[in-house]
């Protein structure tokens, strides 16, 4: 199977929420292209065209079935492996992350929490109590944890990157607002939640521009 | 003026804070095209068109005034008219939200912060005092709040929202894993996180399955 994309990993992970979580949904034996690109406001013709790069292929016009589209999703995209990951910066955002009880539906579980503040060490955020940072590197390297989230200020998220990659992780989900530096097998995930704050901010200035006349 | 689109929009915001918050840009005076788009990744006949687009003409090789591209940035986005927010869902998540100090350089403020847990009315997130939702009416009336943060569970949602576009907001950053169905006038943004982590999760799942041939 050739390697799927970023664009393609997100509306499969789309389609899987719609075919779990829609309460029309509840019960059904199949699903149709149609349907789930009307939910989802995409094109029909891309659903089934992403569905077919995963090897589903649906039954004419009865459209596909649940049970083999959730199955073949969660294979591809490893919902069903354990997924163990630590937090570093165990603030608001943080705290959010740990206690997103969502994530396990998706595999992930998030083990530990790290923080470099002596104030937060010792407390518990969402259910986990927070760790000093250097007990980090020794963590990440006894779990064998591949993944960490990065939810520390901008100005030292370079510097924990570093020591992650240097543990072994290979992936880091970064919430700080800043771009990494890691060796080319290590991916990134940015999310930027401050991007969606433009969108929202033009239309509300334009807006009021159109009323000025 | 054409009016922007949202991947525009978002790369807008991206100059701007590079621009803005990158050590190396601290006193420069002039940036190129190319010195953005190696920053961000992003081509530099990009960068050039999205600066046209609101106005900006380069000096030749000098590039733009770092200046003048601050400037129409907050202009055309709207970062300098005051934009009050309210959250609805005071947990984890809202009072990241709350907490989220970068905000105020955008212009947003978030003003006020409600929540249907009768348990959670009266705390404090983020040095906001949490009051109940069914106070959320009459305050988005009488301050004129155009903007909701929603950070509701899902299953609330839909509920919330259809409260908040009859008490007259006209933005609404969804933050809640499900689509909200609005008028045409209002915006809708929605933020995923758990998106992201199909990309995650799939990258991980290839290498294991890569190692194990």
């Amino acid at each position: 199977m050739a390697r799927l994309k970023r664009l393609v990993l997100e509306r499969l992970m789309r389609y899987y929420r719609y075919i779990v979580s829609v309460p029309e949904m509840r019960g059904a034996k199949t699903v149709t292209s149609a349907q789930i690109a009307g939910a989802l406001d995409i094109d029909p013709t891309q659903v089934r065209k992403d569905f077919g790069a995963i090897g589903l292929l649906g039954m004419g016009r009865v459209g596909f079935g649940v049970c083999e589209v959730c199955t073949a999703i969660r294979r591809v995209l490893g919902f069903d492996e354990r997924l163990e990951a630590v937090v570093v910066g165990a603030g608001h955002l943080g705290g959010a992350l740990v206690a997103y009880e969502r994530f396990t539906q998706y595999g992930l579980h998030i083990v530990a929490a790290f923080d470099s503040d002596k104030r937060k060490a010792g407390r518990r955020v969402g259910g986990l109590l927070v760790q000093p940072t250097r007990a980090l590197t020794p963590y990440v390297r006894r779990h064998k944890i591949r993944l960490a989230i990065l939810t520390t200020p901008p100005e030292v998220a370079q510097k924990v990157a570093d020591r992650l990659v240097a543990a072994g992780v290979t992936a880091i989900w970064n919430f700080a607002p800043t771009r990494l530096t890691v060796p080319s097998e290590v991916m990134v995930r940015n999310e930027q939640i401050a991007l969606g704050l433009s969108e929202i901010s033009y239309h509300l200035a334009e807006q009021a521009r159109e009323k000025q006349g």
